[in-house]
């Protein structure tokens, strides 16, 4: 997408009025992406650090053309196909065929054809060259107008980075410029009937043939998009066994497997399919516009990615893409939910506020006048806008590594790695979970009307309730947290990061600043210390007591995400304090007030439940482990 | 029902073993029931005060063929068409015709000829003479294997408790009969497109007739099994408006409006229709087997009951019986939750226990060996269980109430009436948020295969999300709660109720008993000093400070369900611990030890989220209520 390029599509604007009318609208955050990125995160000192292919030409202002024409594209094309996304759904119509929803594939056609799929890969595999971190945001304006639809796109982004990452050059040539062009779409084929998250038990198997690829054989399920209409190919990265591999997870390898054998030029024969087909798509909750496939392999071709018996590592490059993915699933959840409320809650009528009448004109008081709904609002506003600052940050991030990783800095690589590995859990887990919450809460704000299907604020909850289950439940994000990243690795990454939080606290004490922002800066200190204690305390339960640590896992996880939010929501506070310090036009001030009051609302009713956290994640794990499985019911699965 | 008929029922028991098979399931918490009201209520002492018609006849062994029978029935019938309740719902097919799903009136039919709508009704209305609390407990054992189901006779024994309580004689003598033998069913007509919680917006009308009866004009939403095929006729309870009725509810006046005018002989005219017709049927999440109707009342014959503008007043009987009802959906929803996850967790087998190998046959353990889970089931087992001890006590309040009033002591009737008025609102509330909380734990617990339909977990969210709304939503019993029924009532329930806390809590320490015992005693002792000193700090504010009520009251609501849901767990812990004292098979020993674990866990793991809820619900009314309207955003919802 060239500056011209976007420009051509800027007329493109939705007309709020004609919306309006219906209550059920999604319009891009621009001013609050623009606020997070340009004045919390200092997204142009970070662009400018950076020497990547284009990012000299990513300024600010290139920034909010990107967030305006992709915005335009998600109201106007991929907001008003949500609705029929969820209520057609898609449908089987043969071994190979699923019909996606009326409008999908139009738009991917659109979307292919602005050239959008390859905004953030280099120019060399026919994308545009600019940062990671653009691609993340156009991610999460589509995923907030119609998130089945946002993940083609999203699969495919992890498959083109597992390729770049691990594939041999030649299986790069062949492959990447079409999923990076976004004409072929890819998956990633994990899971089997057995097993999900204990991957260990994965049984597909891979037969070496004479001219070096392999035939693959077994059953995936739950394969995202795994069979569609929008696309000739579809490129799938398989989990598969080598006949001589270790038990485990020591003995799993990574293939590529085209639905589609592509000819040398590129083309594929429309009527001929490698021997993958599918079972059957599920019939799920919500997601309906992405089709869940059983997919059988049936001695199906595939070429080795990388190292044999290295596969779930390679596959792990794709797996925190999809984390980093489901995060913004959680965000644009809530953002939905919140927009869809506030639509509301200023329009229905109901009782008379205890503080006085409001709206003396009519029968009773816009709803949002009433303190519990304010309540709702100001939590699904507070968690929108931190997920949203804690997703950027982490994006920033991934450039970086991106960075270092081409420019040969390994050591500074391995840094941002930690990092970046340390946050992923602790925005995949918790972010989700808050997603959840979020979106029922926006039923909550409609009343009875939350639950008829037109209102769409149901749908939101089914679409996001998988959120916390996909790409490693919270369970399982909460052991990679507290084992994985933080007590494996000696408390490396996570004192790193107590340190940040002390000396950026302790910089913010020593500047002054208002009265709120001191306060919520000594809350901070207090918090890192706390949390610091917490962990010294658990790693203490766990040397003798190994149970202990799966005790504390998800509610240590929880309280990461109120600890990790409230310093973004600091941040916050700083950045709009800062700029209510220079601001002169009236709406700007009430731009950043309205940030200054979000960033209170958060220490005063969201952060405090890290106090519950705090008792609950030392449960005695006898408390937890004692009763025998036979003995959880006397009445029934005896 | 007789004795000797519910005998007959008693052969048809369930074959676990085929049922195992499916993992998708549901037995009666038969032994859990029974130790409820046998050992922690003293249900017998109970019925043996009660001098209710047959309350003789209706001893423990009674409670028990009633508990087998019924339990038989929702096993056998119910459950298995809970599924394509869901999936095929219900479809209307003319102005006043709508289909219910496969086996619905079928199995409506056995119910009514049975004569299970008439179990807890006196016999001089074609009852059983049985109590009432009985009543409710086959309403929760239907309930979890079919809440759709249920909610046919749930809303009938609503208009029957109203036409009891208000109606004339000749209108009781027309219709209470028809309800009570379930020939047919009653609705509850409030909400109307413009208002739902806020009543005195209704703007149905009512003509007086030259011979006494009302024509009504008007469109009610939302009407539970406001039109089907299960029954011959259906008796509408109507909010509506005289026509020099005073503005506000004071001008509500409450009909009852048949959907076919009965002959003096009762019998009626399928081919006539009074004046009511469907608009729709909604489209809904959940409890699709229930049909959501819009009801347009259109000149429709009805008949006052009651004063006139009294309407809202003897609504309430309606409305308690209904949120009592939606409490028990809350209970059900997580006893479900827990029977299908229990299955699923000891069959699932998943990664290795941390503490070491547990299935050293196996590939993996089976998952309920992992921390993470455990605390899930346990929490849906401590829910559920804490649930039904709760919903229990206020059934046997029910029974001394109904008794008191019959009895003419309307002295003992205004007591327990504040009681139950004090815990409607926390159970209604506390136990609908519990219920989606489990039922969305449930989801947790089979990971991906729990956001698949046919596995029935996410059904049991999607239906039990209408929960915390419906009846008055969460917000509603709120300020109930801490206005109408706390504040207004110059706190005098809310210190009768402490008073018990005290002085049961002081007996038991007085007593002994074992360390835990002793410990949570403690607990409950200091928590209920703490609730007192909320209060007080609460009431002190809204002095001065009328939102810091509506800021506090949902953050209370909780706190006093965690409070109250402790006392339970803490009077079910001191039965077990007796019942262990002298049990002797082992057997019964594993049953109490269970439970003594499970009031372990949750005062470990439940109880101190009261933690957080004491530091939220003194959120600075300032924090919520400073924002203006307008800036709640600046990018949509202008």
């Amino acid at each position: 997408m060239t500056r011209a390029g976007v420009r051509q599509l800027l007329p493109r604007k939705i007309v709020p009025a004609a919306l309006s009318a219906t209550h059920r609208h999604y319009q891009t955050p621009a001013k609050d992406i623009a606020f997070v990125l340009n004045e919390t995160l200092q997204y142009q000192k970070h662009l400018q650090k950076l020497p990547l292919q284009n990012g000299d030409s990513c300024d600010n202002d290139f920034v909010s053309m990107v967030t305006e024409a992709v915005g335009s594209f998600a109201e106007k094309e991929l907001y008003p196909i949500s609705e029929t996304s969820d209520s057609v759904g898609c449908k089987q119509t043969g071994p190979s065929s699923v019909i996606t929803p009326p409008g999908f594939k139009e738009t991917y056609g659109m979307y292919v054809e602005q050239g959008w799929m390859g905004l953030s890969y280099p120019e060399e595999w026919g994308g545009q060259g600019m940062p990671q971190s653009l691609s993340l945001v156009t991610a999460e304006i589509i995923a907030t107008a119609n998130w089945a639809w946002g993940m083609f796109p999203g699969l495919s982004r992890g498959a083109i980075n597992t390729l770049m990452g691990h594939a041999s050059d030649e299986l790069k040539q062949q492959y990447v410029p079409k999923l990076v062009s976004g004409e072929w779409t890819g998956t990633m084929c994990l899971t089997e009937p057995q097993c999900g998250s204990d991957l260990a038990q994965v049984k597909t198997k891979a037969e070496p043939q004479p001219d070096g690829s392999y035939k693959l054989s077994g059953t995936k399920i739950f394969i995202s998009c795994g069979e569609h209409d929008m696309a000739d190919n579809i490129v799938h990265c398989v989990l598969a066994r080598l006949p001589d591999a270790p038990e485990g997870t020591k003995g799993i390898s990574l293939f590529l497997v085209p639905k589609r054998k592509p000819s040398k030029d590129g083309s594929v024969d429309m009527k001929k399919v490698n021997g993958v087909s599918v079972g059957r798509i599920e019939d799920k909750m919500g997601c309906h516009g992405s089709p869940t496939c059983e997919l059988i392999f049936d001695g199906a071709e595939g070429y080795l990615i990388g190292t044999p018996n290295r596969g779930l590592n390679h596959m792990f490059t794709f797996i925190n893409t999809s984390r980093m993915g489901t995060a913004v699933q959680g965000l644009s959840a809530s953002e939905l939910a919140f927009q869809h409320s506030l639509w509301y809650a200023k329009d229905r009528l109901a009782m008379r506020s205890l503080s006085g009448v409001k709206n003396p004109d009519g029968p009773a008081d816009a709803i949002i006048e009433h303190p519990d709904v304010r309540k709702m609002l100001l939590s699904m506003k507070a968690i929108s806008e931190g997920a949203r600052s804690m997703v950027y940050e982490c994006a920033l991030l991934q450039d970086e590594l991106t960075e270092a990783e081409w420019g040969g800095d390994m050591e500074r690589a391995k840094k941002v790695d930690d990092r970046m590995g340390f946050l992923t859990p602790i925005l995949k887990g918790f972010l989700t979970e808050l997603g959840v919450e979020a979106a029922s809460t926006g039923i909550q704000v409609y009343g009875g009307h939350g639950y008829i299907k037109s209102n769409k604020q149901e749908q939101n909850l089914r679409d996001v309730r998988i959120a916390p289950v996909w790409e490693g439940t919270t369970g399982i994000q909460a052991l990679d947290l507290l084992g994985r990243k933080v007590m494996l690795q000696k408390l490396r990454p996570f004192h790193k990061h107590i340190a940040e939080v002390y000396s950026y606290c302790f910089a913010l004490l020593r500047e002054g600043g208002g009265r709120n922002l001191r306060r919520h800066a000594t809350k901070m200190l207090l918090g890192a210390l706390e949390w610091q204690m917490l962990t010294y305390r658990i790693a203490a339960r766990a040397a003798s007591d190994k149970d202990s640590l799966g005790v504390a896992s998800v509610d240590y996880l929880m309280y990461s995400g109120y600890q990790h939010m409230g310093l973004h929501w600091l941040k916050m506070e700083v950045a709009a304090e800062k700029a209510l310090s220079s601001a002169e036009r009236e709406q700007s001030r009430e731009f950043y007030e309205a940030k200054v009051d979000t960033a209170q609302f958060y220490f005063d009713t969201l952060y405090p439940r890290t106090k519950s956290l705090v008792a609950t994640m030392f449960t005695p794990t006898d408390s937890i482990m004692r009763m025998k499985p036979e003995h959880f019911s006397f009445d029934h699965a005896l």
